[in-house]
């Protein structure tokens, strides 16, 4: 239960830092800093609890790479997807006033952007949290939250840069993105997931 | 008396950042980087003299967790207050030319939004700096300042982003914010300071 | 070959980064810290397979210093360089309606800039990457990403800020740089990997 | 004399990088995230071999805490200051055509912002990378090169944002300062240092 409720802090304040930035009068050009560092301060509060995940395709990877239980695959995310919906809900709230308009996808270029964008994060979060060749570094959470800053600066103009499906539905539910474009997050985030899971296993044959 | 004198200086620090950053020709868009940096600097100098709250509401929640003698509690809060007044009077000598107009709040979102920054804070640092798992990491300062850094991107926008008693008092000196406010503050922080080590009690059970 | 592949992914990460934050609309003055962040990210999470050199004077300058085979030069290479071919096609395909103008070099200071640039990189490089005296430190990627962050920020605007041959390359094929101005890259940055492994052993000589 | 090369290296990187951002088209309001990241890593570069001073003050600060041998100190000064011009000299043949406006001072605010700033820069120098308390840790160049970041925003538009002879000679030399000015740079920088070496024995008395 304990890992579930951080999985749903974590959640929350990555999306809802997402929502306050990037609607209306936010942080602006400065928004993908912002974003990443939320993921960055709730994986370094949270990983030795719940692994610090907050994403359903990192998830997916870390129980293919072998360091989640099955057990906990559905139930982490729900937690994230509900922790989205909570923090859409507060902001919609504290944006009341503000309009989102969503973003118009061209489909091939954002399913191309989820998926390297995904890759990424999930493996730089194998590879600095789950491996042992780096066990007990202190910038694990550095490296996975400025990943997201990175892939927003670079891709979030393309597909709006979510790189997890938790995120996905909440921007959604924030009117930031279309129902209809809900798919290219599930089906770009999670195959890349997958796919960084079996890099990893593939650069690190030495490390089940 | 030593410890008095770190947790005057780092709030001091603090809080003089604040003011330069903010008021007139400061730092902009970019005012939460110097600030949350600011706070990560003092985090690394001071944690390991007076742990290194430069906050009430942080030394209320390392006390409910156990971390704070009851007996520092109020010199703690009084050195964090003296330092917040110290800076803003240098802050107003500095500025002396430059005029703040103390920001327009709305009652019911502002407090939300300071529950949330300051909820978000103290969870992190318990985490981080008190948690017997993440015992010697060298990130515990990047991830406590970079959290005042987020939610002030985040929710600065709502409630001027406080997330402090001490800053907010300061910042009430500084004309930033109105006297008939400091309450939002002073209720808000507190309150979420005290939830915050419910939280790491019941996320950690097994650390005393 | 998972060293080759590690090289080659984190190549495809820089370069791609580059192109997406530089060309049309992309991340303005922000883009230097998008860029030193990516080759931060990718020397945390593949250092420990490859050594995360992405760049072939930071592994001229290790072969020098004496960590990295001579066996292993040309294939590390050629990996960064079809890294670096591999992002410039990802970013054609997704920048299709931006047009990069080749920016304009003098090539005295471009030299300079390129030689003053790369020097720094691989000098921090072999000192917090390969020095006994910091072995085991959790920074070498911050510390390494964030020297092309401050490069780029202090001399891009004289030579483009590449520091980097296989990026050179892939900014090349972008039309960001003309072809007649690749051996400026060549040169400089190959001649500063090569001082700067000079330099290390000067300043370590114990460590062999 | 490998320590004073360091010195000389570190200090070119930092007096270049602040003359490259902030004459002419530089790196505009980020020119404090260059500057910081420049010490920072440098600090993380050379900390090493010669402590990673390249600040006069800093120098002063480090000895009066017993850090330094008094045989080092006007080695190290001579180093720094030779840095500095050196940078001095690339960055006036890289600028040729910007022309630097020196700022005008008030002396009394600018001899406080140097002195707070250069006693915060002190400060954490002497309890992150000197302590007993805190060796060992990755966060040290992060911390020190922040706080210039920190107080450049702060305190950079009231006095320039030296917080170091060394950088204020170089500054001097690029126009960007008065030479009748020199002298509140070396005044309040040394009673800072001096004051933070103080401090430092004050709150760490067990600490020799």
């Amino acid at each position: 239960m304990k890992k579930y409720l951080v999985e749903f802090i974590g959640t929350f304040v990555l999306v809802m830092t997402i929502g306050m930035t990037v609607i209306g009068t936010g942080a602006g050009a400065l928004a993908p800093l912002a974003i990443g560092s939320a993921l960055m301060i709730m994986v370094y509060a949270g990983g030795h609890v719940s692994g610090g995940h907050y994403n359903p395709a990192v998830t997916l990877a870390v129980w293919l790479r072998g360091r989640c239980s099955a057990a906990d695959v559905v139930p982490y995310w729900i937690s994230q997807i509900l922790g989205a919906l909570a923090a859409a809900s507060v902001v919609l709230f504290l944006k009341g006033d503000a309009v989102a308009t969503p973003a118009d996808l061209k489909v091939a270029p954002a399913l191309l952007a989820e998926f390297i964008g995904t890759f990424a994060l999930a493996y730089v979060v194998l590879n600095v949290a789950t491996s042992k060749n780096t066990a007990g570094n202190s910038n694990y959470g550095l490296a996975i939250g400025f990943t997201v800053m990175v892939m927003a600066f670079a891709l979030g103009g393309v597909s709006g840069g979510a790189f997890n499906p938790a995120v996905a539905t909440g921007i959604t539910v924030m009117h930031l993105e279309k129902v209809a474009n809900l798919w290219i997050y599930l089906a770009g985030d999670l195959a890349a997931g997958a796919l960084a899971a079996l890099t990893f296993k593939f650069i690190n044959p030495e490390d089940k």
